[in-house]
């Protein structure tokens, strides 16, 4: 049995930034080091090569009378900048104490790998080991799956047969606290571009003629929320699915303090959406957020130009039932239609994801309609959290996206149990990202009996 | 004599970029240019030090009898980025047609060297030219001139003698029509700083929860203005000084075409102060500019955080008798009262300017309270203009700003008279900067005759 610390060093080590076109070795590295540690422990490995970055499916098991179970991950990271901010370098994974820094190596290298390791702790005890497990390791969950979709359509004949997903790309609350993510917020992404003179020009010769495609810029987006934190675009609501007291109820047992998540974020006020918590309000809410901004001379000093151009990056998140298109194009109208004489508005699109959401078994209050197989595959790891960490495990929605599980939901058919492992203080796409080493240990035993009490039946 | 163009040349090469810590050898080339070149005309050169960049004082002629001319110019440049929109290197001269592009050729390179090359030719011709010259050539234009008051204080004793100055850092509205500026505006430039979260956060494990820095940035520049265009900030107006009739009758002369300028600027719609056409609006109203924004991922494709910061670079140009210290407390106590609950804001002050105004000779209905030397100077522009260009010159304050015009006359008391070269397609600050050579060789013959009938007296 492989060292599960030592080869989450070396899978940080490959720098597959899937944004970056200079980042190539990165993401072949990465790719062939999962490829070939699968390899290793019995499985058949499929390179599947896309437009883009292949994705790697690979299967062990074949008699159609064991569970099967598909296991989602992803072989690529965001980019680590801005890397001044960076106190170990972000693709020289550094342990200090109880966590290992690099970027990837909560998101998603570290659970990725603690997935892997439990089966091949399994697999060594019990080469024969009854479950059909097939891994979908893609390598552009970090730019919108762009290729997932017709990957997914390309191996439905092979997936629908599958029982249910299981992934760790999701958070974990605290130490003591496992969450099964029973929901996932989507995606809708676009830049919007704002242009004023054909040129920048001398802010003395012509400043106080025309309008400054900052302040434009800024003037359209100073509309886009109401100061009371919702969103102020019409209709961006109207498709919000109400939330279920259970969930509510779930949330509270979490225990989650609003002043120890102030003092964690650095902020001496919180700005949600009016009626919600802030532990509610990232679950349950859609938002619109800029990601970033820019315009003019940016340098040291000074230079006294009014600009041609400026842009800011816009993603919002959203709930069931939102639908990114019309999520999209309600927000770019009511950019069109707010926007000031004068300037030219123009919008680059980005990727998008669908919001998910699954309904676990045994919940109060909702509908029962899980196959038989995803409710053994929900008690399998229910049981086995409640044995490793001492208490059940929490079903709660979670703020982020993993675009990509509602995608096999539409074309497979398939449900996930997303088993959280990542905590608030990893640092996900931020500088010095970790992991934290004795939840991978955790989290690796977890898997373990998850997947041997699924075998068991 | 020396050939104008190729010594024009020679100094666009030096890459004097005074913002530009790493533009050491550019500075210094620019400066040794100058100072070799008076040298060579049979001035006596300083190089004056200071705690950035020296300042050129070079004087010839002893006499006191003579009439004493003080000369200003800078042979500092602005940032040629963004580069990539440069057609020709920024720093490597080329001609097209009757022009030469290159960072500098019109601010102030080209004009400076009009100036040198007309007392070349005067020297030349007449090595006892009765004048007193005494040029002020400093390295810190674009970048607010921080070093030149200090160097005035010292050399107030040698300067106060003097009758006026001549400078040609201001502009030339078309081919035809010289215009002798008669005022500038001040300058007041700081930049606004905004933090949100005490690091960038994951945008879907965060994202409505706490107000995004670039969304509150948004809010708060986008209060800055009102919809038609004036300032919207408390008491900015209160010191702006009426306009006199004979600058908006002078200004009517000008005969500017608001449809030509609209088409060379590429906009469809004005946004000046109500009241004021642009071309009133741009010489004698203040203004707030927006010259940079910046914050989060500006990258290609997508990066999902909420980022911790996000920033814009101010400036205001102001008009007499608006102070630019209380401005900018006007300013920034506006920005603080407006910003939203949850941010952090901050200033880093940048540079300042006096705005300046000077009421020529035979202006009717004004003052008429000019030294007989100032106004022997006015005449001598007036009389070299309408000889060589066929038409008077128009007297007309500019929207630019050359902070330092008001610093001399604080400091010493002198009046300048500003021949202005450069013509609108020129792209000051901007990338394709160019000079007209058509121009060039007017305006050098038109400083010699200014400078001839000066000495004539």
């Amino acid at each position: 049995m492989f060292d599960p610390v030592e080869k989450l060093k070396e899978f940080i080590r490959h720098a597959s930034v899937s944004t970056d076109p200079k980042a190539k070795e990165g993401m072949k590295g990465a790719q062939e080091f999962v490829s070939g540690l699968l390899r290793s422990l019995g499985f058949a490995v499929d390179v599947v090569h896309t437009d883009l970055h292949p994705v790697i499916f690979a299967q062990r098991g074949s008699n159609p009378a064991w569970p099967h179970v598909v296991i989602y991950g992803h072989y690529d990271v965001q980019p680590a900048d801005p890397l001044a901010l960076w106190k170990t370098p972000a693709f020289e994974p550094t342990i200090v104490g109880n966590r290992i820094y690099g970027r990837g190596a909560a998101d998603n290298k570290g659970p990725l790998l603690t997935i892997i390791s439990a089966l091949a702790q399994l697999l060594e005890q019990d080469p024969q080991l009854p479950l059909r497990i097939s891994f979908l390791v893609e390598g552009e969950e970090e730019i919108g799956s762009p290729s997932f979709p017709k990957f997914l359509e390309r191996y439905a004949g092979k997936l629908r047969e599958a029982d249910f997903v299981f992934l760790s790309d999701t958070a974990l609350p605290n130490e003591q606290q496992v969450v099964l993510t029973c929901g996932l917020r989507g995606l809708a992404l676009f830049d919007v571009h704002v242009t004023g003179a054909k040129g920048d020009l001398h802010s003395g010769l012509h400043g106080g003629v025309l309008r400054n495609p900052i302040q434009a810029l800024a003037e359209i987006l100073a509309t886009l929320h109401t100061p009371d934190g919702r969103v102020n675009v019409p209709g961006f609501y109207d498709a919000v699915l109400d939330v279920h007291d259970w969930e509510r109820e779930e949330l509270k047992k979490l225990g989650a303090d609003e002043k120890a998540y102030a003092e964690f974020l650095g902020i001496d006020t919180f700005y949600t959406t009016p009626g919600f918590s802030p532990f509610e309000s990232v679950r349950f809410q859609p938002t619109l957020e800029f990601n970033g901004i820019g315009g003019g001379y940016q340098g040291e000093g000074t230079k006294t130009v009014i600009p041609s151009k400026a842009f800011a990056k816009i993603s919002c998140r959203l709930v069931p039932n939102q639908r990114p298109d019309e999520i999209k194009k309600l927000v770019m109208d009511t950019i069109r239609a707010r926007a000031p004489k004068g300037v030219k508005v123009e919008f680059v699109d980005q990727h998008k994801g669908e919001p998910y959401v699954v309904v676990p078994p045994d919940r109060s209050n909702t509908p029962k309609d899980q196959s038989p197989i995803l409710a053994r595959g929900f008690r399998a790891t229910h049981a086995a959290v409640t044995e490793v960490w001492g208490r059940p495990p929490l079903y709660l929605r979670e703020g982020g996206s993993v675009p990509i599980i509602a995608d096999i939901k539409r074309v497979t058919g398939l449900d996930s149990v997303m088993m959280g492992l990542f905590l608030p203080e990893d640092n996900l796409h931020a500088p010095n990202e970790s992991f934290n080493l004795d939840v991978m240990k955790k989290g690796i035993e977890t898997a373990r009996r998850m997947f041997a009490h699924l075998a068991r039946g």
